[in-house]
């Protein structure tokens, strides 16, 4: 697919692929497990949507690779912990075999933990105003804690039964905060002022929302090839989905209006990001 | 035991207490599980050392409170991710049930997430010139990663055979670096010059090497009671030890060497700091 900032993602994945954890022969083998599912593919959406922020504000993509590439490590690592067999148990992720599968599970935990560790660091190297620096980690940190990401990860797995709202809940802090953050990071190294920072924030967490519809779909209606692993994960999980709330007509009526709203609130905060309507579209198109 | 800086540890205890890691409702059994490891009591060492080291260099150790709980959530999550079924099986660590028997693998790993990262955001707060915070906290980091406490963690559970030097790379990454970063990252929050910094290093590091040379031997003599866990856990994990490489006499002269060495180390770094001392005769006095 072309309709997506290639050259973001490119800058991404060269970055990516130059990370080194490991300084010493000991630790080499948990270096080359966090590279493994590091390394993996996928479209970068995250670190992507941060490299296209800072290009909306004007700012110079490269010099955010570092939180880029951070975002990125801690996607990774929630989703090696996410795949354990306490919690989905699932043996696939995009084509291969997933972490514990290959390497163990003492040391998928560890890969996850290294990955969050060493992406804290990236961070903490990134180039800019220390107290600019200081502020966005603290937003990262927030997104990734007990009120974003693993809290909402939390959720997933002891709550059976949720209702529209507690879904949208959910989602807003497993997938959404970190999603969300990839923008505000961005926006706070930058020194946007509070008003727009607002206006990105609102395109940020739609994008969330957006995201999530049609995962949601694409789990019924995708190929296990385009999945990376077997369609219905979802369904054998027991897990809701908008699809098993609403069907999936409904489903994908709401992803319709997600898109028109992310798109609305990316016109108003930055109309002129070709790259922020290329994710936003990209986002969206997934499910077709 | 009187002997230890009470005042310093009462002052960690209730500012632990007094974290709540949840604002809503679904994540407050996350929350929970938290707060079960993390108040499950202890001599708080890495805290401890943190505020003993700003009192060292004539800071307010109050101020230091932020960082100071940092270290031992990070402690924490770390004793909840070793105790899991996949990695050292263990069902009992403080006299109590570990967090996995208690609510669950899956919780488990996410309380020890959701504690590292609420380290990193309490970390973040910590007040202080934000240049100064961020070098703290990028050590931090350092230490916990892949050069750090995960990789030594990483050694210890895939590396059968060790010899005398590589059991002392492998304490020095598990915890000789947590303990050691406790005295650094308040060095460099204070501001303090490269040399003297040196001398700190050198005590910390020492004292790293004391601990796990008294932890090994308290696993042999120690009573149930003491250890809060049945004793004789590294033999029955098949692991290298100072005692199994050693033998119980030499590992005690080994102890005693340490100490003296950490002593000496101190004399150079803080000769008036009564704070150090005790915690240093303390954690050797351990193995009574």
């Amino acid at each position: 697919m072309s309709d997506y900032p290639d050259d973001l993602r490119e800058l991404v994945d060269a970055y990516l692929e130059g990370l080194s954890f490991s300084a010493s022969a000991s630790t080499a083998g948990l270096a080359e497990a966090m590279r493994y599912s590091l390394l993996a593919g996928g479209k970068r959406i995250r670190p992507v949507l941060a490299l296209a922020t800072a290009r909306a504000l004007d700012a110079e993509p490269r010099t955010y690779l570092p939180v880029a590439a951070a975002l990125e490590l801690i996607h990774t690592y929630s989703l090696i912990h996410d795949d354990l067999p306490a919690m989905d148990d699932d043996d696939l992720r995009r084509g291969r075999p997933t972490s514990h599968v290959k390497f163990g599970e003492d040391v998928a935990i560890l890969a996850g933990d290294g990955l969050f560790a060493e992406a804290m660091r990236l961070f903490c190297e990134q180039p800019g105003p220390p107290e600019r620096v200081l502020a966005a980690l603290a937003e990262l940190s927030a997104a990734t804690g007990v009120g974003g990401m693993v809290g909402g990860q939390y959720v997933d797995v002891t709550e059976a039964k949720l209702d529209a709202e507690a879904l949208r809940a959910l989602h807003a802090l497993k997938t959404g905060r970190l999603i969300a953050a990839s923008v505000e990071v961005v926006c706070l190294l930058e020194g946007v002022g509070e008003p727009e920072t607002i206006l990105y924030r609102r395109f940020a967490d739609e994008l969330g929302v957006l995201f999530q519809i049609v995962d949601d779909i694409l789990d019924v209606t995708g190929s296990d090839e385009e999945l990376g692993k077997p369609r219905g994960s979802d369904q054998r999980h027991g897990k809701v989905t908008y699809v098993s709330l609403f069907g999936l007509g409904r489903a994908r009526q709401l992803a319709t209006e997600s898109h028109a709203k992310a798109r609305r609130a990316l016109a108003e905060a930055a109309p002129g990001s070709d790259d922020l309507r290329l994710i936003t579209d990209f986002i969206h198109a997934r499910h077709a």
